[in-house]
């Protein structure tokens, strides 16, 4: 059973619309939500965001915070999913050819759940050589329909045999992994890269930030070669690294496991 | 009418899965083709186009040439268009969660028509501030369903009441507008910004390139004051730029109407 526009049905009576924007151009955000036995977690937070990146799109976002989370309970309880990976769609929804939105929009927004995915292995990283993330752009800061860059970098990844890639901007800094964050140890500290780097305001890196001792600083990727350990973060929980380019990086830390016990704790 | 993956159906009747990961993540390419009584305009480039972004992708295209010819002539006799504007639209279909895709895809290929838009009068532009256009991505070079970037410049330009914007690329150089290529007039000179620069390279931008005399080369900001005249090229046709920035250019020069007589020659 999917939630689309107030109504829950199932996903085989959910039509989107050819002319939908989210189709034919991209237009419009997202959030991926970790649900544990029935809750929502940082929730409050990532209807933040996506507010926030409606807002950046000049979308309207015609439900309230109590909206959403009645229909993420009624969605997760359809699937009988106790434990969830929840998905939020909203795109400007149907519209005539053009660029320029018209001034009346009526969006679809689109609820979904599925299993969480298992808990993965340390990740085997490369550092992304086919493309760049565009901190230039306020997109670099919204999570939005306009994920090319990232499949491009997936790809490249898998086509050289490993797990994800770490793209760097347009400037040659690091940004983030293809859908999560990077965290980089060394000794005690715990290091991310800058939004204005070209790192997505991860709802996870945000908790990450506040309470488990993380800052942020611009980052060569040099700073990977003699990094100790490093993780990635998203909603769905944190993957250590296991090596970047090859190079093996410690796993399993005090530090890491302590991070993991702590972030279990927030919502 | 539409044609969705080999059927001609009424536009009710067609389903985008909510799964299509062209709705969920801009994952696919499209074309938007000129129609000319009855017959597609430089539709040997679009399809190669199409083809070549398609190839960056890694998504399959499973269908000939010839199938998709018949299937734009389909679309358009059943809406009695002669003149019409016609799009392609290939994403790469249903998936499971994930931004990696499944080795096998099944794509969803939609050829949709309306009417041509009007003759419009010339284009007042602003230079973008908002955004830039990454050329540093594989995805400058081709047309894909990642429109987002486009539409914020659009929409600054709307707010600040003029047509169009001009969007330059990460080093500031200019790269095209919102949906069209950019071209400047400079004594008997017709320049366009490289590929390299960011400007995706337009059916209508080649044909400009082969046929009208225009050269390339690599364009600051400051070349657009001192321009005679500009045009926007697409493939639904040329515009002039009435003003950029609130400056004043040329328009109706005898070069500009040879290169628009010169361009309806083609296919």
């Amino acid at each position: 059973m999917m939630w689309l526009n107030g109504q829950l049905l199932p996903s085989a009576a959910i039509r989107i619309d050819p002319a939908d924007r989210g189709f034919t151009l991209g237009d419009g955000v997202f959030e991926t939500i970790r649900v544990d036995q029935g809750r929502a977690a940082y929730l409050a937070r990532h209807l933040r965001r996506l507010r926030d990146g409606a807002l950046v799109l000049d979308l309207p976002v015609p439900w309230s915070d109590r909206d959403l989370e009645t229909a993420i309970t009624a969605v997760t309880s359809a699937g009988n999913l106790e434990d969830a990976a929840v998905r939020i769609t909203l795109s400007r929804g149907p519209a005539a050819r053009g660029v320029l939105p018209a001034a009346v929009s009526t969006p679809t927004m689109l609820i979904t759940a599925g299993p969480r995915p298992p808990a993965a292995s340390a990740a085997h990283v490369i550092i992304s050589t086919v493309t760049r993330r565009n901190e230039a752009s306020p997109l670099s800061r919204i999570k939005t329909l306009n994920y090319l860059d990232s499949i491009l970098a997936r790809q490249d990844a898998a086509r050289r045999g490993v797990d994800d890639a770490i793209l760097l901007n347009s400037r040659g800094q690091v940004a983030e992994a293809t859908a999560a964050n990077l965290f980089v140890i060394r000794g005690k500290n715990v290091l991310t890269p800058l939004v204005a780097d070209g790192a997505l305001p991860g709802v996870m890196r945000s908790v990450l930030l506040e309470r488990c001792g993380a800052v942020e600083c611009s980052m060569h990727p040099d700073a990977l070669i003699t990094a100790d350990a490093a993780f990635l973060s998203n909603s769905l929980g944190l993957r250590e690294v296991g090596s970047i380019d090859g190079r093996p990086l410690e796993t399993g830390s005090p530090l890491f496991r302590a991070i993991e016990a702590e972030i279990r704790q927030g919502s």
